[in-house]
């Protein structure tokens, strides 16, 4: 397995006040690679330095949010305890931390695949808009491995803790209409609308006072309980207790070679 | 603009062991005017020395529950950060306080608009029965203003971060059936019902172990996390933020001069 | 009132990698006694260790899933407040912990009534299915007594602050569809499909990696915010505070009477 050649982009747009920031992974459903996750930090940093940006719309490119991280590029970059260290507290965290900590209103457009990363950066936005054919999960216990603590963190703090364990346990994918129904959502609108009911709203938001959008934001965040953060030992142990395991080899080994994974040998 | 001639009243009344407690501004949707958040706090006082009572409802006169804050005392009562640390700390605070620490169990009967400062109250009750006509909401980014601490944790603590930042940042306005799917509501009955359902279920209360009832309440909020309480410098940073803004001004005048805000000059 | 003859019993049985644990008690609605509490915590010790096990299933036999705690029995088990912390420290708290900290997945199989510690069991579970004619409620407020602290904080972290309070302060009975509604359950199926919608699911489970499980399952724990434990102190004030007082001895003895509790003389 080599490098994918075309790992993906992320572009930047700008329509009046509006920011929109499109992932794109033609023919991967807009698979999250290294260079994307640091494109999105990238930026989120230029936007949080022009004054004439008021709203950022995160969506992906035909027809589909993201199926998450770059599978393909697991083989390479996440080899041993270290290097998954590396990827998900380094690569990853910083991405999903800059969305969840941009000062701005942040909307999630969000059609066809949103799962595992993808999923990660929608519940780092603001709101969650997605057309009724749209599907949500975090299917990566096939994979044989867990979710990492920063990114199950943001899951948590929109889908609370049962609906988080159903997710990861069961590995469900989820209808618009039942994550919408389970607290996932801000709003569902057939397809079709998708796009009109996202101009609304982002431009309703663009033309509020960015003053009070970052104050209300901040108050929220500084009044949502939340548990410590994991400290780098704790972080190094929940890494080390996975990254060489059989399931986690297995896992990764059955998707690459388009079967099953058997977990129970 | 003068001080409404008119401020409002709040009246307790008795039946049994049930205290009703309604919000009267007639003609102004029963805003809330520094005069009924001060009566607010004095009969929850009265009543948690009056062993005959063992059930409290909130109600508003005339088909609504209330629009929130007297906005007609603005000019007046938040002229500056001192004076707005004292109208939300001093005036409102005490009143959402006494309304979540009442010992007994606690009714909110809403009807119509259940808005802002409305909603706050709401949300301090520990039922919410509202009729199917009813509305919810806290559309003050269009005055200009984010929502204080103590106001927002309680909203935080019943509708969770994904629907209060919703609230905050689209500034929308939720039907009955919407506010209930988004859990902000126990219960949603037709609106010719409501009166009798709200009967039926303040009677049940009342008719309960007020030391039961008691006890439940208090271990609720024990095992409840919570993050800690603003400090009195993060209160007047908080103030200090926004209050001499121009985007304050600009949604306070734009009010009073019933006209949209420009937030982007 | 003398003990029942039959106190019940808590059986496991083993199918492949499942384990179920049937509650049974018949005739009294699996009502669950001292003998089945402590069962539970026996037979969650035997398959902690066992390496073959790697899904978890809670039922009831015969239509039920469990009405709560044997009623029976409270006359003597809990004559003072000494007798209530054991009772409920000692015998239903640790049973309760043993099922919330199984490092498997837990799944609950709900049919008919999910009641008191029968609800209690399944908010420890991961996932909770339930037919759609079961119904679910801790309405011991008739029986004069609040909810102890770590039974409380099970219900507290799958239904929230608003429903936790909505099912202790009126005692309310909840049909599934209204439980799922307000996000006590993972899932209602029609009565006639929910031992092939629980199979399917606990055999899904139980191919899974069980390491990565426990990892989710762990992590999600840690990232849980929780409220301080109460201190041993706390708990003593907790049980002096009703153990002696009239409305629990009216509300045991008008149970034991089948007559309504009058709690307002």
């Amino acid at each position: 397995m080599t490098r994918s050649p075309a790992p993906g982009t992320v572009t930047l747009q700008r329509s009046g006040a509006i920011a929109s920031v499109t992932l794109s992974h033609p023919g991967r459903l807009n698979a999250i690679s290294v260079a994307m996750w640091q494109a999105i930090v990238r930026i989120l940093g230029e936007l949080s330095s022009d004054p004439a940006v008021r709203c950022v719309v995160f969506r992906g490119a035909d027809g589909n949010f993201s199926a998450g991280g770059d599978i393909t590029e697991f083989p390479q970059e996440r080899q041993d305890a270290g290097a998954l260290f590396r990827y998900h507290q380094e690569i990853i965290a910083p991405a999903l931390q800059a969305i969840g900590h941009c000062p701005l209103p942040t909307l999630a457009w969000i059609e066809g695949a949103c799962v595992g990363g993808g999923l990660e950066i929608a519940c780092q936005c603001d709101l969650r808009i997605a057309g009724a054919g749209a599907r949500f999960g975090a299917p990566i216990r096939h994979l044989g491995f867990p979710m990492a603590p920063d990114e199950l963190g943001g899951l948590l703090a929109v889908a609370g803790r049962a609906v988080t364990l159903e997710l990861l346990l069961e590995g469900r994918v989820l209808t618009s209409a039942d994550a919408y129904a389970k607290g996932l959502l801000t709003r569902v609108v057939a397809d079709d609308s998708l796009e009109a009911e996202v101009t609304r709203v982002a431009t309703d938001l663009a033309a509020g006072s960015a003053l009070v959008a970052r104050i209300n934001k901040e108050t929220v965040r500084r009044l949502t309980p939340a548990a410590a953060p994991f400290s780098e030992a704790e972080l190094r142990a929940f890494y080390a207790a996975w990254s060489d395991s059989a399931d986690h080899r297995e896992g990764v080994n059955a998707f690459l070679e388009k079967r099953r994974p058997n977990f129970t040998v």
